[in-house]
């Protein structure tokens, strides 16, 4: 068998730029479970590099901080957030959604095991909508807004086998 | 051991929103060697999904169109390209890659088991970069166009182990 060229590609990373790293972070791993795989600085360049990654229960990052790197940026779903410093104090800094003109970008998607305790549990804590479930043209899908604004779709798998044609 | 609210989220997929769907499909099913798990119309609303993910060799999605859909929105790692119908005859038309201002969104990224010879893939497919892996400060990271100008960052994990503080 031969070799193609792509051949262990891995589609590892989505990057968003964030106002605040302590809100931000605390946001996914507190709201989504997310886990903060590694911190990178780059004092030199003023800014920081937050990975974190939903993991599942066979799932074991290495601890050693070199290996624990490598591990990031060999899986798949990681959320790239990077800090130019100093935006956190710019009272009137503020990023880009992508869904606003210009358009590009729209939005990054949880599946989750039950949408009504989902829903649950971002009212609970107090989240943004995009949209309920209820809704819009497209019922069983809610978009919730994260600290910056970004949209985060929010499915659950086995309510969709019907979606579109 | 109780359960968590969100036990079981998955962080699934990342849309960006695309001018040309014959294009883009073709570019990251041949360069990257993604697979289109689904293709999803909504004639009512004028936009069509396109679903791609790069499969390891253990995965095996259904073929059931209705238990692929639910199988495509309960992995990690989807890309959701977005049509909205059109675009591709407007010449002047374009999507905001997220860089230039106003910022936000900033890259996807793959990992590569051998940078060296995914950028002799990129050259022979014409790619174009914005750094390759020999330009700028962060040595070992490069980063190509995809047809929208949206950054995809190239890394090769095990030469990233030192990146950062």
């Amino acid at each position: 068998m031969s070799l193609k060229p792509h051949d262990g590609f891995v589609f590892n990373h989505t990057m968003l730029r964030i106002k605040n790293p302590v809100v931000s972070v605390d946001f996914y791993e507190q709201v989504f479970g997310m886990t903060l795989l590694r911190k990178l600085d780059f004092p030199e360049m003023s800014f920081s590099l937050y990975f974190l990654a939903k993991l599942g229960e066979s799932d074991t990052p290495p601890t050693d901080e070199g290996e624990r790197t490598q591990w990031t940026f060999s899986q798949r779903g990681v959320l790239e957030l990077t800090h130019n410093w100093g935006t956190e104090s710019d009272a009137d800094f503020k990023y880009h959604d992508g869904n606003a003109q210009p358009q590009g970008f729209g939005h990054i998607c949880f599946a989750v095991p039950d949408l009504n305790r989902a829903v649950a549990w971002f009212d609970e804590k107090g989240l943004d909508y995009v949209k309920r479930p209820d809704q819009g043209k497209m019922k069983n899908v809610a978009f919730v807004k994260d600290p910056d604004g970004y949209w985060i779709e929010i499915v659950q798998p086995d309510l969709l086998g019907g979606l579109g044609r």
